[in-house]
């Protein structure tokens, strides 16, 4: 196993542990409910953001476990919006993860509170953070809520994505819909990991362009990956962008488009990396990793 | 107009301020959202909420401004439960505060962003209130949260009371379910504007029990005007807990024993309020006009 593969799983493993003992057991009562929580976070996910957030603290000779916290919040906050863009009055979908949605497993009132609540335990799990002083939760929740919020926030871009459904848009307003409902909650793992880990403000820039970039790449691969893969390759319906009318990088730029687009912002990611004094390796390869993705 | 009806519109328009220069304007992008977050917030809400945490500080001789936040984030946090919990897949309610409810004024999709979002305004309004220390903030998100989720707050007694239709529960059951449901967040209100005002540990423990009385008496109060009052009247759907055939303090004791249970209770949130030093004039009056309230 190389370098990165190790980091990746070692950050799964550790996120997954954090999420155990945040999400109260599947036992406890409202059962459906909690059942319908893990159901949803322990679908196999790839744990990206959390993987930024560990990632940029090791830059910073970060202890991991001031990082957790976060790692687990980011991912709740990024599953809550998978649960509800998945319901029927949204994209409607069966498939993610590999195993049926939440709505599909359970019921629709089961999957909005269950996305509810993992909204609430995001906030919480910096909020209760012992290892972080006071000053730096309330940043983080603050980034967070507006990194998942409107006007500037994921739910905006879920929005604006939804607005935009069997119409034209322009490139870029392509790119303002992506940059909020995709790239603002990397962006924010990026720059929590910096906050955390003590970044200056020059610092502390560089990886908030290092998060924009990222997510925007994330997101060419994942509109290429939906035209290019199987349902069964992604866990999640394959070819449903198209199906919906959405406007893509795929419908702006084509595949050939798109693939060098993702070269050319690989190597933008790569060059803001460039930290004197931080270890910025974790990074660059994690950049490698998702410009080549295949899933 | 007397000293309490003074107070409760001088709190309404003292939160509706707060609230309207939280929420984005309805004339901002993406516009939809920004329009169905406002129909639903700008109501008319009784801020019954709000103005505990203002009742609650006032007795500790708190600056209004340092409440601001707080008195924003719980009311913002009850509306988007009310959107949610009306939803085809939850309530099916067409009509809340006298007007369309927001998936029927606008659409599902809307509505349950809508919900979302002002879930995320809520953590937003105390973590980025500057009147509070970082150390109060973080203490009154994390207890918000708590009295917001799940397993002891707002979304496991949302999930309960689903689970509840159509079959027969124990009374004790039915407490348990409206503590959570209703209870938690009015209990949040009055312990958070403890925590603002610098209770001691004895005057938030009595707050707390004040807030946990209030909001079962105010449960109380509910389902018997569910039963007793019009539509028209209630500004929403009168009679439907029976129809959904929901357990209430009304099928668990009739109406007399609900009038009963209702004084009862006042009286003890009354002595509950005895606090030495501390003017709590206004909690008194406020627990009177809820016994008593007719809408």
């Amino acid at each position: 196993m190389n370098e990165i593969t190790e980091f990746m799983s070692e950050a799964r493993l550790r996120v997954d542990a954090s999420l155990d003992l945040i999400i109260p057991s599947a036992k406890s009562d409202p059962m459906q409910l909690h059942n319908a929580i893990r159901w949803s976070v322990f679908a196999g996910g790839k744990r990206v953001r959390p993987a930024i957030v560990y990632a940029v603290g090791r830059a910073f000779d970060c202890p991991a476990v001031r990082l957790e916290g976060t790692a687990a919040a980011v991912e709740m906050m990024h599953t809550y919006s998978l649960i509800h863009d998945d319901l029927p009055a949204m994209d409607d979908d069966d498939l993610r993860r590999g195993r049926a949605t939440c709505h599909r497993q359970f019921d629709e009132a089961t999957a909005i509170l269950a996305g509810d609540a993992l909204q609430t335990f995001a906030f919480a799990a910096i909020a209760d953070d012992q290892t972080l002083t006071a000053e730096v939760r309330v940043m983080l929740i603050s980034m967070l809520a507006k990194a998942a919020g409107t006007p500037d926030g994921m739910i905006a871009g879920q929005q604006q994505d939804l607005d935009a459904e069997g119409r034209s848009i322009t490139n870029a307003e392509l790119a303002r819909i992506h940059n909020k409902k995709t790239g603002a909650l990397i962006e924010f793992a990026a720059g929590a990991g910096a906050v955390i880990g003590g970044a200056d403000p020059d610092e502390f820039a560089a990886l908030i362009q290092f998060g924009k970039n990222f997510g925007l790449m994330y997101q060419i691969t994942d509109d290429l990956l939906d035209v290019t893969q199987s349902t069964e390759v992604l866990g999640k319906t394959a070819g449903k962008d198209a199906a919906a009318r959405k406007a893509t990088y795929l419908s702006a730029y084509g595949q050939d488009g798109a693939r060098e687009r993702i070269g050319m912002i690989a190597s933008e990611t790569v060059s803001a990396l460039d930290l004197p004094g931080r270890d910025t390796f974790l990074l660059r390869k994690m950049t490698e990793m998702v410009a080549s993705r295949t899933s």
